[in-house]
């Protein structure tokens, strides 16, 4: 890389909020994303990439917001034609998110690397920056819950986050090879700043964090680590995070996710209606900002994206 | 079976029509129709059922008319997300016949067979007929032509039949184990007739009568067999049979059809238009009887079963 540049690091809507704005500030080859395929799964035999394509969609512009996942003017025959069939229904694919992902389960039994083909869609999409998988090789979050352990789309989708969780994990990840694309960014002498995005930490960046190397790259690379809080006054924006940490018994607050990624971060960046926690976040050894976090409007994601570059600009600085 | 029943043989479009015909005049339980499957293929990692999707279209008022094949009132909005994509869209899918194919994929993949899910989706479709796959084993039609040997959707959709024909042949049909409910039927003192529907010798019937065993079913069978000429005043109504015809340098007559089926069949139903081949058939030892086999009307096509009916039941006087 010869350009300064940063990487995103994220699941599927919070996070993806954050990167839209980001990819607002930055040039395609100033942005890389590497997201979570931790929530992939296997559904009526077709490959499905839930945060991949919610990433995508968001970029393009092309993301459903009444629903917050899936695509925008969507149709939805297939699924009423195979309800009638009496077909699985629970986990709705519109008919033009269904070509995504009949299509990538083609290219993959093609041969093709999931790297492979997020990036052809991306660029299909008309999007310049790089959507980096976390790894190719498969990796399943598994839900322990007090009604037994189940799959993440079982937990997420099917129970709707209903069962008292008690852990996870993430099945294959202890073999899985982190994406090289994102080694050698992390590895950059360009690379300006890592960013871990508002995005569940248990579902969502805990995965990523749980590829071999990932920690070991953040923690070393030269840039700034900074992380966006996604918990705001005790509330998570959308999701199951906060029912989440109830049902763990750790704290709903913004300095509990700072702990909880500590010792990979530089900075943090909190919500104004949590400016009472910064001193602690403080003495924790992180450089914090304390900006408006809640993305409700276009304008929001780039003022909080605009907050992260700023803030890894300070910790170079310093 | 203890009803009196009969047989149809068929293949999509134009043996569906006299399908359509028979079922209205036939209960349930006394029709079963042993379908063509020889031109299924796989396409986008699905399992595709031309005919047998065109016959219960066909059967439940649910195809397209103005196609010809897939389902009315259909919607393509999975294809175009598909061609923006850059994937395969040579072979059209509607969103709702989409439906079809990934619950057809999925339980077959189970562990089904595809005679289990055909009358699982008759059913649901209202279908009280039976639809019986020719065999549930792999038969795929190979097309030889001055071009190369394709596979038969090569020839029939992507290269819309422009390739000069110069035979064919029924890939694995030789290993493929008849229907045994196929079997059960022609063996049963109750059968009252089994009917060569006019669908296309070469492409539609021929592979069903590759199945060992259906020949000498046919030919042993208790109950009159005839068959319904698809060539009328030398045309074909629908596809390339006549075209095929002269690629193969046979006639385009009822007669060579009535020779190409005389060793199995005691009657043979030919167009008013042809009236003047109706000796010839007959010093073939055939029971022939003349009618308006061109269906354009719904009356046409339950004149078209009614004269079937008839033949038989003069041929078992016999």
């Amino acid at each position: 890389m010869t350009t300064e540049h940063y990487l995103a690091i994220t699941g599927g809507i919070g996070g993806a909020k954050l990167a839209l704005g980001l990819s607002r500030l930055l040039e395609g080859a100033q942005l890389a994303l590497a997201v979570n395929t931790a929530d992939d799964f296997e559904h009526l035999g077709l490959h499905i990439s839930p945060d991949i394509d919610t990433l995508v969609y968001t970029l393009a512009g092309e993301n459903n917001p009444e629903t917050g996942w899936g695509r925008k003017d969507e149709s939805w025959n297939f699924m009423q034609a195979l309800a009638e069939l009496g077909g699985e229904t629970w986990f709705a694919l519109g008919d033009r998110d269904l070509a995504v992902n009949v299509e990538r389960t083609q290219r993959l039994r093609g041969g093709q690397t999931l790297s492979q083909v997020t990036a052809a869609f991306a660029s299909k999409f008309g999007i310049a920056h790089q959507i980096l998988p976390m790894t190719d090789d498969p990796v399943a979050t598994r839900v322990m819950t007090t009604a037994g352990e189940m799959t993440f789309q079982d937990y997420f989708v099917r129970e709707r986050c209903e069962p008292a969780v008690t852990g996870f994990r993430f099945a294959g990840a202890e073999c899985a090879s982190l994406n090289p694309e994102i080694v050698s960014r992390l590895e950059s002498p360009q690379l300006a700043g890592a960013i871990l995005c508002p995005s569940n930490p248990f579902v969502s960046i805990d995965p990523i964090l749980a590829v071999p190397g990932m920690q070991d790259h953040l923690r070393e690379c030269r840039a700034p680590v900074i992380a966006v809080s996604p918990v705001v006054g005790g509330s998570a924006i959308k999701g199951p995070t906060v029912k989440m940490m109830a049902e763990l018994s750790v704290p709903n607050t913004a300095t509990w996710v700072a702990q909880h990624y500590r010792s990979l971060l530089d900075g943090f960046v909190l919500d104004t209606v949590d400016e009472g926690m910064a001193a602690d976040i403080e003495s924790m050894g992180l450089t914090t900002v304390i900006t408006n976090t809640v993305m409700v409007t276009l304008e929001d994601r780039i003022g909080l994206a605009r907050a992260c570059l700023q803030l890894t600009a300070t910790l170079r600085d310093i």
